[in-house]
């Protein structure tokens, strides 16, 4: 048996997996917060827990953690899990449960599960994004994983997009995850009801101010015009960096995942119709398949489990 | 003895190269220009020209060409070499000339070529950016190089890094090549010349609408304060295309090639300053190499003799 757990800004969420099957055989959960010594004896309880209900021997561990968490095992960024920064989780977390510890970022790992169990399956050049609170993703690239020169690879949503954009909260201008997160989705639909053209939204919220990505795609399932148009317009926003990584990596596949991928078929039609415009050369080029992610929120903590038995 | 040939849109230079020492033997020259049938009879004249001047047999060609040249050996996109899209360069030259002939983008050869003898030695995950007219690129990701899907990998001047910018040549509105081409450099001197900032360009040139990227170089070289203002400016452009590049794909390295490469160091320590204040995450990730293509023009070639016996 093998654990997975995907470990983000709240909560860390684990799976005991059976790696002959991938089928998930026990679960457990747990907070996030707290500094990197709570953390790791939050994570070791979780593993504690799982290993007594685990029909046979667990192997080893996996984590994915929401930041730049390097081969190491230490997290060098975040600014979802600030309290640990700079701890050894990985290593700390193996001296605690007597158990090999891997470690990757929590979209690569739900890449690596896409790619394996899920909706990447037999493509050898696809990129995983998720769009959720803020954008994260992943690459396959001639087959395997990428995880950069120090783990880090997949950070699509800092790509700047606009640079003469507003100041994200990183302090960078314009990246793509301003423009088609989930975050970016409610504030499209603010600024639409602001303009007077999503009335339905403020009926859902009670105010402009109150208006959300949720209250957007509810009103939009209603089939409301003022959700459509505001939805249309951001899927525009996520084709544009969808149009990016297909130029740069010529991936015939793109995974999107994360919470909005919930919508279903309208966003990957959306998407996918957005982005023919946006490649240039697009006549020439194979259509890129635009699909959804498999495996919902449990691809992280499958990943996980992976990575703790792929070879690098 | 191998054969590379880099196909650009006037002309094509080949280079018969010895694959046990990569020392360049003997060298050839023809225009690009005209349709495909011309282009075969052409590039077949010089592979027969360098067969009879090389001491031992030649065993195989290999092409880089400007655009989107899959591995079928089909030109499928190319704004370059118009009158060869879509003609099947590759298998036609194969047949002429009795040779295995490999196909690939002239940026992407560039880049193996950089990989295994020039400036990416030794480092499993660099970009090669070539600044010249526009902006080519490619890249080495877990020590193999990127071809894509279809071999289209490394388009990066096509990447949008200013969605509300100008209708590129392309007709997509702010790729990175419209602001930090070479091209590029020329329109912001003359804007600089416009403004009244760089008059050495406006002495150079004869006038604010003749200035050239060269201009910019040749006043920079000689200390002008203008000059350096706007170099200055058009290096952050330049990083700013790289950053996206390190964030998605957590690169080590990145190597400056092209004909603005020749300006030399004051090229890669102007990106390498820049690069620092627009990397989310800048203090926690090791520093990323910045650095000079070492092989010149003749990267292209060289890299194409290259992929002629590399496995895919």
């Amino acid at each position: 048996m093998l654990i997975g757990i995907d470990i983000g800004g709240t909560k860390a969420s684990a799976l005991l997996v059976d790696p002959t099957t991938w089928a998930i055989v026990g679960r457990e959960r747990t907070t996030s917060e707290g500094d990197g010594p709570t953390l790791v004896d939050n994570l070791a309880r979780m593993v504690d827990g799982l290993r007594e209900r685990s029909p046979t021997p667990v192997r080893a561990v996996g984590l994915g953690i929401a930041g730049l968490a390097g081969r190491s095992g230490t997290l060098a960024w975040s600014p979802n899990l600030p309290g640990a920064v700079g701890h050894p989780v990985g290593p700390d977390l193996e001296r605690a449960v007597g158990l090999p510890v891997a470690v990757g970022n929590d979209a690569t790992t739900a890449t690596l599960a896409e790619a394996r169990l899920g909706a990447g399956r037999d493509c050898d050049d696809f990129a995983m994004v998720t769009l959720g609170t803020g954008i994260g993703g992943g690459f396959v690239l001639g087959g395997l994983l990428h995880r950069g020169a120090n783990g880090f690879s997949g950070e699509p949503g800092h790509m700047v997009v606009s640079a003469d954009g507003p100041v994200h909260l990183t302090g960078h201008r314009g990246p793509w995850e301003y423009y088609a997160s989930g975050n970016a989705l409610g504030r499209l639909g603010r600024e639409a009801a602001s303009a007077g053209t999503f009335p339905a939204g403020i009926q859902l919220a009670g105010s402009v101010e109150a208006i959300t990505g949720h209250d957007v795609v509810a009103a939009r399932a209603g089939d409301d015009p003022g959700a459509q148009a505001v939805f249309t317009g951001w899927c525009t926003e996520v084709a544009r960096g969808v149009a990016n990584l297909v130029v740069l990596l010529d991936l015939s596949r793109v995974v999107l995942g994360g919470g909005l991928a919930d919508v279903g078929e309208p966003l990957r039609a959306g998407v996918a119709a957005a982005l023919v415009g946006l490649l240039p050369g697009a006549d020439a080029r194979p259509v890129v398949d635009v699909v959804l992610a498999q495996l919902g929120a449990d691809a992280g903590a499958l990943g996980a489990a992976l990575l703790a038995v792929e070879p690098d």
